[in-house]
């Protein structure tokens, strides 16, 4: 009988971070597709727009006028999913009808003034502004909430309303689901090994290479040996860093370089403004909250996730559907393969 | 200070069986929108189209032809993800580089014969046929596969590639994810409260009326209290049932009933041929495969889940994104909102 090969036969791969399971069907990436095409998002190239709320200058949906800024710009969101003085909600102690109150809140930070640069069109030190102005962001909430969620959602595919380059920020004064599952996991593993689980997965992964699409001198981007989304990335920086607060300033230049040179790839694998959800996970705050007492961080690295939906062409995507929402992700191409089509491209951006 | 109010504040509510939580906004539900817009799918009329893959006497890619049927036609699928004869992968210490192999197939399921038909469109003894195909595929693949997973995804927005109406049958060699996430949660409900958590859920449920959107002899469709997709529903028979084998022949009847009116409610809210992803959930065939020992399934409840993206329009969708991805699953309008808007609309289809 034959032998195993992950190039050629189905298997599912374990995910440490979340305890899920990918399943993996290698040999199906050339099935044919009839199904749905994304439209390609036009692209903009106006650095400004009159009709834009995020533009400097312009006067928001609220009624507040944007000022002239310079580099990144952020304000509440006009339409937060949370409140910061939610009342609290009874007790009901019926298992099937569980319900906690959330207090939080939203804000929006613009990259940049220019309505059409995305991050990776943006100057290093311009990204340096976004990673300084994430981490304000970050330590600030933090003060007052045990989570502070910063991402972004680029392109309409992923949700995105406003063309604008912008990222938000979401902070709550619980640990969601993602969050409170990796500090668990996080925890084990640091119980059981005595080391950090993701310091021993980019160490690794250093040592392996063959996941690896971006390595500057403090980082490492590479699509997770577990990565459910066809061209999901993880970027870590090399050592031990708990929050974004503990980088030096050369780690965070070289952190706004890599962010340049991973995003690069992505926008030039198929020649277009590439996709993604993407945000930090990090050590919670849990001193600021006094209804969590595990105030110990160790286990905790801080890591961006990038969750970008394309599959074969800047207008076929990977639907997470049926099989997936009921049963498991599944994924066609191999992580390694898909760290060897992004390696294959350029990381300069073909506007640039 | 103010009362909570589910209604006015955000909030959070636990889901029981995949013991993760959903933020809920009630007070958002006002937000602009300028994002995405979903093409709404042209709906076809012809009863058959020569082109299709999957009406009656036509030849498929794989170069077989489909027989003339009149029911449901059932075939593998050309590209299926899963293969039967998987070789076993080597055994990997590493609790970092986690790898199993997997086995299973895949079969389509033509739910009739004319090309433009949805479920909501065919007759109750055309949907009945439906269900006795399920039933049908499930019970012989449980024989030899411990999963068998029954879905259909409708629409080009969830991933449906061909659009003659048709579902789909995963069998797998392993319990997927939502599947043993589920079992270990209804298995701690059994042994903590010695009663099923669907059945005494379902009891719940019809004593209340607030999340009910179709109630038939046998069979009650809610918005789940702790629903993510806007207009999410679960699907349970009256009593205790762990797999659909065990219905009674009016039991089945009454569930084609059941999802004609549900199906014609969702068709009816924006006028639109409703996409969905949907899927059966029931006891695991843990005797078919000697590697799981739990053979005991009086904790199981037969359900079905229907996951919908629409969220004001036929073409302005929920997206589960950035905050969703990362941290928690979100919702605007509350689980009871959402049984309302589909109550207030007829149970006969729009197009009958
Ligand atoms: O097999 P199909 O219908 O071509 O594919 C569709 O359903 C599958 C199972 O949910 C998904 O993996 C695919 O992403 C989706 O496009
Ligand atoms: O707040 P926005 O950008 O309008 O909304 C977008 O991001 C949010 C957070 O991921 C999601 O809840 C919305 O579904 C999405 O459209």
């Amino acid at each position: 009988s034959e032998f195993f090969d992950p190039i050629d036969h189905p298997h599912r791969r374990y995910n440490p971070l979340t305890g899920q399971w990918v399943l993996v069907s290698p040999h199906r990436a050339k099935r044919p597709w009839q199904g749905a095409d994304e439209q390609p998002q036009p692209e903009s190239n106006v650095a400004y727009d009159d009709s834009c709320f995020l533009c400097p200058t312009n006067t928001r949906v609220s009624g507040d006028k944007n000022p002239d800024y310079t580099g990144t710009y952020v304000f509440s969101n006009d339409h937060a999913a949370l409140t910061a003085n939610t009342p609290s909600a009874p007790e009901n102690s019926n298992p099937l009808f569980r319900c906690q109150s959330a207090r939080g809140l939203s804000r929006v930070i613009c990259f940049s003034p220019n309505h059409s640069k995305t991050l990776p069109q943006l100057s290093v030190p311009a990204i340096r502004k976004v990673v300084d102005t994430w981490n304000e962001q970050i330590e600030e909430l933090g003060k007052d909430y045990v989570w502070v969620q910063a991402f972004e959602n680029k392109g309409s595919v992923m949700g995105c309303s406003q063309p604008h380059p912008h990222g938000q920020i979401w902070a709550n004064s619980f640990l969601p689901n993602e969050i409170s599952r990796k500090d668990t996991l996080l925890r084990e593993y640091y119980s059981q090994h005595g080391t950090n689980l993701l310091v021993d997965y980019v160490n690794s992964e250093l040592a392996d290479g063959s996941r690896t699409v971006v390595e500057t001198e403090h980082w490492l981007a590479v699509v997770p040996y577990w990565a459910a989304w066809p061209f999901e990335t993880m970027l870590l920086p090399k050592v031990h860093i708990r929050r974004m607060d503990e980088l030096t300033e050369a780690q965070r230049d070289d952190l706004a370089l890599a962010i340049k040179k991973l995003t690069s790839r992505y926008d030039n694998l198929f020649k277009c403004s590439f996709p993604y959800s993407m945000g930090w996970h990090y050590a919670p705050f849990f001193e600021s909250d006094r209804d969590f007492s595990e105030t110990s961080t160790e286990h905790w690295q801080l890591h961006a996730l990038f969750y970008p939906p394309l599959l074969r062409s800047a207008s076929v995507k990977k639907f997470m559907v049926g099989y997936e929402m009921l049963a498991e992700s599944q994924r066609d191409l191999t992580a390694e393969q898909a760290a060897e089509k992004l390696r294959a491209v350029s990381d300069v951006h073909y506007l640039d």
